[in-house]
């Protein structure tokens, strides 16, 4: 049978938060050998990607294409009521993943040795960011 | 043992068709604990996104960004014979999902208060979608 | 319970490498019944989509796109250490899948008629590719 946890992730504005620790930690209560570990984030101005963990320059350049491809104060957006970050964070929501699935091995992630997993902070402020994880055999 | 359901969704042409309580039905008739619901949209021109459900104008304006994005009659296209809105719909489905995993929590989808399933409809005319269902322990 | 096997994809630089078959396989060794089947590509450099697995003007167009989306040499990279092919590739990455999730019937991965499943390769030299295949009931 599957186990459905809740995780909490304070974050300190745009930007990658990285979850790696987090998640393994919720992995290791639940799975001792072989399995699925799902996640989703329960938002949609934040998300998930799995990207390089060694070179923050990655995680900048990453943050400053998606401030180029959805800007805040495009005239495009008419969804606006929630302020000038709200619209662009759910199309960066919809262009990276709300959920994803990492197979696991002996109770590890078996992400590759440079991937990290990371919760992607869409808005200016701060905010608590809950996470489901599911962890099947 | 898991479960899959083929489920199918008739759309009136481009954008999104929420999905959230379809899916909960398929759902609620297998699981009644905890578990994971896996869907994933059996066409290359039709994509899934988790987003928003309350503000329709936020529908509206990811569906502007799409069309900016990846527009009909680019001339970045070779494939065209089936039509201009063809190769857009293709680029579209590579940007969102084509499968989502969602936890379930006591045979309820664990999707946040804000957040609905839909299925992005990527070509002008109204389709019938297929979606597979796989429910899981 | 599930099992967890390691694939290896060898690529010729840049573009997509369909998967369908050799995924296939994979399930056919461990799944005779319904079931689900999660990839994990282990790299941040190359990503997976589902595509049209017919024409290849539609791989190559979609190839394009994401050439004049994150180009090399944008002004905007400042990862550039490994090389101009490799901080498109992360954002190519983060902008298509690192996994995804497929229901079985029948031990056949339940794509649609025109889905195949691809490995993105998002840099200019050959690679092998590691992927995690992991099949649940």
């Amino acid at each position: 049978m599957g186990n459905v946890e809740t995780l909490v992730v304070p974050t300190r504005g745009r930007g990658l938060v990285e979850i790696t620790a987090l998640v393994q930690e919720c992995v290791g209560r639940h799975l001792h050998g072989d399995g699925l570990c799902t996640v989703l984030v329960r938002h949609t101005s934040a998300s998930l990607v799995i990207q390089e963990n060694a070179d923050p320059s990655a995680a900048r350049d990453l943050e400053a294409f998606f401030a180029r491809i959805a800007p805040e104060r495009d005239p495009l957006w008419t969804h606006t009521t929630e302020g000038p970050d709200d619209m662009p964070a759910h199309v960066r929501a919809a262009l990276t993943a709300t959920t994803v699935s990492i197979p696991v091995l002996g109770g590890r992630l078996g992400l590759g040795t440079w991937q990290g997993l990371f919760l992607f902070e869409h808005r200016r402020r701060p905010h608590r960011r809950e996470l489901l994880v599911h962890l099947g055999g």
